[in-house]
């Protein structure tokens, strides 16, 4: 049902139709003057002609006389000059005219005087020497600038010298930003379930405003075919390109296309690309008119993908495009043949290796677009990638900061966030990244050398011991380190007040109580099982073993909110939400980390801030922690 | 006597002890808190925390029903389930919360409609299927961004889907920017001989905003040490940094120095660099206060290598450094031992090697800053560099660009600028760079692998034709071509009206008429030495031979301002300044360029336009050329 009208045009096709009718449809913004002062990064509209010569005149370039040369042809030690003030030659300083008939300039350390008006002078000068003739620099009526030719401050200084204050620029486009939906409310902290806050609006302005293009937000237009349409004609009246957001698909809800339709024309309606396949090419009134799909990371790409050179196209100017790397994927891609399929992918340098791999691909998970280092695609009509493929990565960020990143994986702890914003603080070079995938996650992305760092926290069922049989086992070859760091406290997290009265895990069991768990492969849930199994509890008797959630946090947020009962983490989330705990037992989180990176000054960098007091302190400030000896290094060859 | 009271402190040593002063007695910009949707390219002053979960409700992910999963164990084609309206299920759309008490979404076309609020299952559903859980994006209280972190759209996006509508940056840096001088006035195009335009300042604003600086413009200080002292101290009041220009050297009228020192503090005073050597660092109540000095190109240099770097630390950012390329230097540079000497150049990629031409290194020359692609740096204790040294240099602009960019030396014409502006306006990505060295310069600079085209117009004196020969002579080995471009018109340019009565070469002989010739090596000399010899003129009859000017536009200009009576230059530069002309002779002004060029895209574009009817056009409209068949190649195996 859903997308029964759409197409599924190639992307390059959908942009070569859709220039094609821009360019014989549409009204392009076209240039205007202003102030040479605010010209910075605008394009000239023509040519910029010097009005005048600079230097205008002949400018004495040192402190000294201006005399006439051939007064001094011949002149030597033995056979000297004498010169008479205001007669033969006059005073000047630096910046001074040259006065009339005369041609050179002398330098003050080169002037004997003699008193009453009379030098001497004992070398010869040549003609127009410390002289800036007129025109040394630029000539009244030379070229400064072609057209077509981004205004740099260098550029605004020959303007002035020249002579020229006002300049004809290329005008930057506006574009319309349309927010529809009934659901869709404005920004604030204070929303109802069901409402969606308006946010895209925000982030489109944004990248347009780096692409100097200026923005006008509409206010929120309710899912109303005759208002959307209204709302399109008169954009179309006030900006150069209107996007509308969303409504682009071919649901119920969906008058997007049909506005656009019934105002104007609709080039393309379906493009083959994830995210953003619901996207709406057309013309209204001589004005692009784009429908773009309302998912944050689906409406994004959008505007890279297709926006961005839409832009391009209407501004005349050659994209700037970002660097690209050639980087090795971590992990197997699985993607549609229909579409080519755009990833974020977080990049970290290890063993002088560049690592892409692929974040969250949920459309509406913003997240994933902050931590993204790049993206990259893969093609239509390809199944995906396997691990290990070389890829080329679109850079978000500077290859200098990938090269400072320490890329942490592993089980999520709150005091890996603490380490960041303290990193950040100590020193703007280094930064840390970190994805939560749980301790045996972070294990396995070490060993592939997608990591610098794992944190873990593994009990071993047979010893009670955490985390050393762990790394013996999945690093046979040592080489390896264990960075001891904290003790925490695990429990259960309930509501406040403890309303269903949970003691101990036994009460988890068969009695309504909606347990979220966590996934497979975090710490947390090897100890439950352990706990579970130690204890002789079924995990099919509690409801909800099977709800999976990705951080302690993530558990305590579904817990505050009501949508679930139980869950096991530790004290810091419960803390951080107001919840009742019920101690389970103590743990070890320590960072397995490869011997040959701790060489290297990022994790160096790492290594000092958990020794720091500062990170005891920022401990203590969550709480559920104890320390003992932080930064202790077990190694195991 | 100059700079008598000047150090000449090494940078880094100067930097070095200016920022630990800085440090201890500075205060530094802090931070402010400023509307999200405002942030974009400010820097976090803290860690942001989400204060409300992404998504805030479990939400709905499709169009269909809610229901209880558990309704739907075990169910199969031949064990459907029928439900019963707002009992088993309640009917939602993509966006809105799930009813409280339900955990699962099932696709409405997957929902077999019974009619009377009653519908059938086929297939058992899991829980939390097609629901977007509450923080499945971010949790309340999760670290969205750590301190000194950027703040990008994506960032803006995730603060607002957070709830976070106001956020902590640092703040920006103000500089105050203190224009000093008698002689200097406000940009202007109409201004007297003596009077200096004040550019500097929208130099140094335009790349203090490059660099997230805002700048507060003083009016024009006169030279004078209390008005110098008291603008010094109101600016410390109001910014976070100050620049005064100029004054800084130790000359008669340079009280920047004393200024600082009676205010406050001189840190250092003359630093080892060139340009830019005095330089003052010194700091006033608890702001650093700058001396830059007057030159264009110096007080550049100096924002570049000195006051960058005390913004990046009173800002406490990482330094954002341009990219560098290696380059091969075409041309020795001879320069001091006592400076480390920073040389703008030009950069041409020919024969898929970069090329870097040293551009005229003379403090007062904008269009050096204009034209520049790169600045590199001969250090401290060299005497210069050889032609043919890999040297580094950094980038001004893109490395695509210089890619794409065609570059011509040789001969001065305005048809070169006008080939220039029609590729600009034709098509954005290619470029072309110019530059003026005379014809026989230009033949060197093609064969040195400096430029792929040399503009030229060579007479041989023996058989009276053009280029051909000179061609012939300097490519022995062939693979050389000529490309025909124009006739054009040769003869003596004089001032409007003839005051001079100037009638043909001879006049120029020994009755006080003040000349100005060609640099040797252009073509126009070479033609003049020809001419003069074939009419037996002695040069040094006349008065002025000596005086060389480097463009037919200066030679013009010079005329025009009266600063000479007469030179030999094409008719376009007389019509250009409203001077009279004595034709002398038609010559021909060719291009010479090596054949494995002419198999370049951007020489395609080059040719296309100088066979165009636009290039023609514009020949019309500059006077003085007739085309024959422009474009036209003769190869020279």
């Amino acid at each position: 049902m859903a997308y029964a009208y759409m197409q599924n045009t190639e992307l390059g096709i959908a942009l070569e139709s859709y220039l094609k009718e821009i360019a014989s449809l549409c009204v392009f913004p076209g240039c205007e003057e202003i102030d040479v002062c605010d010209a910075l990064g605008r394009y000239t509209a023509k040519a910029v002609f010097a009005h005048i010569s600079s230097p205008h005149y002949n400018a004495c370039a040192m402190d000294g006389i201006a005399i006439r040369a051939k007064d001094t042809f011949g002149v030597t030690d033995t056979t000297p000059v004498f010169l008479k003030e205001d007669v033969n030659f006059i005073r000047v300083d630096t910046g001074e005219a040259l006065p009339m008939d005369f041609d050179s300039v002398v330098m003050i350390e080169e002037v004997v005087e003699l008193g009453e008006g009379r030098i001497k002078l004992v070398t010869a000068a040549s003609p127009w020497q410390h002289v800036r003739q007129i025109g040394e620099d630029m000539c009244a009526g030379e070229m400064i600038l072609p057209a077509n030719t981004l205004i740099e401050p260098a550029s605004i200084g020959a303007m002035i010298a020249a002579g020229v204050l006002k300049t004809n620029v290329k005008r930057k486009p506006v574009a319309a930003l349309i927010p529809t939906g009934n659901e869709v409310v404005k920004p604030s902290a204070d929303v109802l379930p069901g409402q969606i806050i308006e946010f895209n609006s925000s982030v489109f302005a944004a990248m347009l405003k780096q692409w100097n293009v200026d923005s006008k937000v509409f206010d929120i237009v309710p899912d109303d075919l005759c208002l959307i349409k209204d709302t399109i004609i008169k954009a179309c009246e006030q900006c150069d390109l209107v996007l509308i957001n969303a409504g682009s698909s071919a649901g119920r809800k969906d008058f997007t296309e049909k506005a656009i339709a019934e105002a104007g024309k609709v080039v393309v309606h379906g493009i083959a690309i994830r995210p953003g396949k619901p996207t709406i090419l057309g013309i209204v009134n001589g004005k692009p008119v784009i429908g773009v799909p309302g998912y944050p990371v689906s409406g994004a790409i959008v505007l890279e993908k297709i926006v961005k050179p839409v832009i391009d196209f209407l501004a005349a100017c050659e994209p700037v495009r970002r660097p690209t790397l050639s980087a090795l994927l971590s992990r197997r891609i699985v993607s549609s043949l229909k579409y080519a399929e755009f990833v974020r992918v977080k990049l970290g340098e290890v063993n002088d290796r560049i690592i892409a791999t692929p974040l969250n691909r949920g459309a509406g998970i913003i997240t994933s677009m902050v931590k993204a280092d790049g993206l990259m695609e893969v093609p239509l009509n390809e199944e995906g990638m396997e691990a290990g493929t070389t890829v080329d990565v679109e850079l978000y960020k500077r290859h200098d900061d990938i090269k400072n990143t320490t890329v942490v994986s592993g089980s999520h702890d709150f005091l890996i966030d603490a380490v960041s914003d303290i990193m950040r603080r100590k020193n703007t070079k280094y930064s840390l990244s970190s994805s939560h995938i749980g301790s045996m996650g972070g294990i396995i992305a070490v060993k592939r050398g997608e990591a610098h760092l794992a944190g873990i926290h593994l009990l071993d069922e047979k010893t009670g011991e955490y985390n050393t049989s762990y790394v013996r086992k999945y690093f046979p070859d040592g080489n390896i380190s264990l960075v001891k760091c904290v003790k925490r406290i695990q429990g259960i997290l309930v509501a406040s007040g403890n309303p269903k009265g949970i003691k101990s895990l036994s009460d988890l069991r068969d009695n309504g109580i909606r347990f979220v768990n966590r996934q497979k492969g975090s710490g947390t849930r090897v100890l439950f099982d352990f706990l579970l199994e130690k204890e002789g509890i079924d995990p099919q008797s509690i409801e909800g073993y099977d709800r999976e959630s990705y951080t302690h946090i993530s558990v305590a947020t579904l817990i505050a909110s009501k949508s679930a009962d139980a869950g096991l983490g530790v004290y810091t989330a419960a803390k951080a939400y107001g919840l009742d705990f019920v101690p389970i037992c103590d743990e070890e989180y320590d960072f397995a980390v490869p011997e040959e990176f701790l060489k290297l000054d990022r994790i160096d960098c790492f290594m000092d801030i958990i020794k720091s007091a500062e990170f005891r302190l920022a401990l203590d400030f969550m709480g559920g922690y104890r320390v003992d000896k932080p930064g202790e290094i077990i190694r195991f060859r």
